[in-house]
């Protein structure tokens, strides 16, 4: 429990694994924090060069009580991935391995694989790994299956969880464990891989995962629709789902996010019509739809969709080449980025709204920018609901800082109130962690303790997050560049 | 804990919810047995009229230790819904509404909904719900998500946990919790919906589910094909695996599965060639395939598929007509029933074997049915290697039943050192216990029975299932029919 015995604990860790230990200044800072960027450092840092040394990095950990925190490329907004009970840092990094089986369609990866490079590996054979968080390109399949993390084709796709076939790890114990076999059914005992998924690291070490794959759709076609406002634009998207026309993606942005585009790139997403005088300097939402599947399908449904944009939409474009696809897509990823103009400190929201309740949501997010006088751009994947809302504020100014916290708090309780969820890919972490019990009731918490005392019952897992609340917006932030940030 | 208690907290129960309580000899018996078709008498059963008479049993169950099993419509063959301690039986059958949200693409359901209800209600306004149980028309809803069922369509698809997107019902205390939201991404706090998903009723009360739903293909084509030898047809499979062909449905039957069926329906699945002297009686391996999709889509695959056939069968017949459908599925619909002239008695064995092994097993198979002297039709679903292996015998017949015994453990032990699973969609229950601990380390049972006592510490909720060994093929058998059996 002590500092000393977390020191002897750390002096037979380097007998062990000796260089595989890091206990410099510079690697335990490095490991300190995430993308929530709060610090807290850690006592060690270890780097397994391969599955085996981790056994022994819990089996100590666990008899000496040191809390132990696994950390892939620490992309996470949330704070998961914060040490924040000090203690050792299991750095996934090297875990790195993907190997394609091009007859099943799976990927057997390592934890510290990044996701596009399980995506690439896969593609280069043919298929498709669809989960894509926005960092994919340095985020890890470790740290994906940790939150269940989504991304853009979540709505016809599905999300991590819907891609996992089996894990494999280690309890706190440090015994190895399997969930699942290499194949796409198994129904034998308590499900305890999609337990792990979206547990953040609390009931045990994710080493590696056997994932599905899809075909890799033959064709694509971009279409960039707008509308009048918002809650045009929500009606246009059920109608075109109530017709059973699922977009491989479905990108909404309201005015506020098309505005920060427009700002980023210099020029209007949609020209506004010189005809229609009141509307002649009003931005307005978009949706970024893409269809993706065989050739013949694409056809298809591509008529569908052009039918829907003409009865729907105030107007629409559509690519016909790889550079007009790109430039569609600019809106969405330059949209990100231009908001940190409009304050320099942002609570990032990735809530779920149930379908039903789009039109209410969309008036509840404009009141919420007119009461608390605070810019809160709001885009976000529509085929699953799963919007961020990004409260914009300064950070030295007491007043917008103060809004910013109500704001959240307000969101959240409509979020649960139209039977949404307070995060539909983030997790909890650190930075949800004043919401939970606004989405679980007392005995739902209760049995998730329950079930973490019982597969942790030292608690040396990610110790600190989910249960336990901490306001993430009042500690200090560390003033540095991720490659990944927006901005 | 005893007989006394029991009887009280039965008097008890009587007086809260009154006529919902049967405690009949008939009801009793009804409910004491399952389609393993051991019967173990109940001391009472609930036929809860809602959602909300549930919380109050298992409060009074809790309290009084009575163990209570949650029953469907009783269509396992594992015993899973057998109330072997006695106790209590919950009869979910009056829980059964279904109502699809068609802009979602969901259904709202109540336990009690079978899964051909599901599907009707779905396909009424256009969209699918693929998981299929061959007892589809009786089975319900909660004890699939109870087993994590599968069916056919497991491999393009997905199997039960692929499509449940919330679940509602209670825990051992009588407390409500619900597990998700209506929604396709969930990211907030433990996975306890999954985790409930294939606990076996053990871990939680499910009273109803909000599912997933896939478009309803537009178009289905179906090819019948055959091959030199079972190896020869795993290999064509693969072959069509690997070129990213997915069929809805890649029904596999052996050469004794195809006999059954023709001596069923008394005609050839394939004409035997005249003029191939050698294989002139000899039948041969078939696999059952159907493609679904858009138009389009499915014209495009066709040519693929056929393209295929030619090269990798060694005979095939498409279906031209809805009536030529039906002739081609005659085959796979057939088979099972016709088995029990092979034997009055079955163990069927829904194992699974990863696709890189599909070859090694076919070999295994044979080499099986040699040595232990049984017929042992094998047949299913390919695309996601759950074999049906159908050991038959008879059971008066000390012989044959020792045979069939160590069969049953040879087969077992091969599926697991070909990196397979026990069980794919029919789960442990009594009839698998035996080989959960072939499947799993005892760092990964111990982990199971560490969350068995956290969510349910009395233990009340089917007790005697999955973890304790029962040899349930030494246990007494009911005759009679049920309305799902094969025979």
């Amino acid at each position: 429990m002590s500092a000393k015995s977390h020191a002897l604990a750390t002096r037979q860790l380097r007998k062990r694994l000796g260089a595989r230990v890091d206990t410099s200044k510079e690697g335990c800072w490095a490991a300190s924090f995430d993308s929530s960027k709060i610090s807290f450092l850690p006592e060690a840092v270890i780097t397994p060069r391969a599955e085996k040394d981790i056994g022994p990095v819990l089996e100590l950990a666990n008899k000496h009580r040191v809390p132990v925190t696994v950390r892939g490329r620490g992309t996470t907004l949330m704070g998961s991935a914060a040490p924040v009970r000090g203690g050792w840092v299991i750095d996934m990094m090297k875990l790195k391995a993907v190997r394609i089986d091009a007859d099943a369609g799976m990927a057997h990866v390592g934890a510290g694989a990044t996701n596009a490079a399980v995506q690439r590996a896969a593609a280069a054979k043919g298929w498709f790994y669809p989960p894509d968080p926005s960092s994919k390109e340095y985020c890890t399949i470790g740290g994906n299956i940790a939150c269940n993390a989504g991304g853009m084709h979540g709505g016809k796709y599905g999300v991590t969880r819907d891609f996992v076939i089996s894990l494999r790890g280690f309890l706190p114990t440090g015994e190895f464990v399997e969930w699942g076999t290499a194949t796409k059914k198994f129904a034998a005992g308590f499900n305890l891989r999609d337990l792990w998924i979206g547990s953040e690291g609390m009931l045990g070490v994710v080493t590696g995962a056997v994932l599905k794959l899809v075909p890799m759709p033959a064709a694509r076609w971009t279409l960039l629709t707008a509308f009048a406002d918002e809650v045009a634009a929500f009606k246009a998207a059920k109608a075109l789902f109530r017709a059973r026309v699922q977009p491989a993606i479905c990108e909404f942005l309201d005015r506020e996010s098309v505005l920060c585009a427009e700002r980023a790139t210099d020029k209007m997403v949609f020209p506004r019509q010189p005809f229609d005088w009141i509307q002649d300097r009003v931005v307005r939402p978009v949706i970024l739809l893409e269809l993706a599947g065989s050739l013949a399908e694409v056809d298809d449904l591509k008529l569908e969709v052009l039918a829907w944009a003409q009865s729907h939409t105030w107007a629409y474009k559509e690519a016909h080449s790889r550079a007009e696809v790109e430039e569609l897509w600019e809106v969405r990823r330059k949209c990100s980025g231009a908001m940190f103009e409009l304050g320099d400190s942002k609570l990032n929201e990735d809530i779920v709204v149930p379908m039903r309740n789009y039109e209410k949501f969309a008036r509840f997010i404009t009141q919420l920018k007119r009461q608390s006088k605070l810019p809160i751009p709001t885009f976000g994947h529509l085929a699953d609901g799963n919007l961020h809302v990004n409260i914009m504020y300064h950070r030295d100014n007491p007043a917008e800082t103060k809004a910013a916290e109500a704001a959240v708090q307000k969101l959240m309780e409509m979020v649960v109130s139209l039977g949404g969820a307070i995060s539909g890919e983030h997790g909890i972490g650190l930075a949800k962690t004043p919401f939970l019990r606004l989405q679980h009731s007392p005995a739902q918490v209760r049995a998730m303790q329950a079930v973490k005392q019982a597969l942790d019952p030292r608690g040396i897992l990610n110790p600190g997050k989910m249960f336990s609340v901490v306001r993430i917006w009042k500690y200090p932030k560390l003033k540095l560049h991720l490659p990944w940030d927006h901005k």
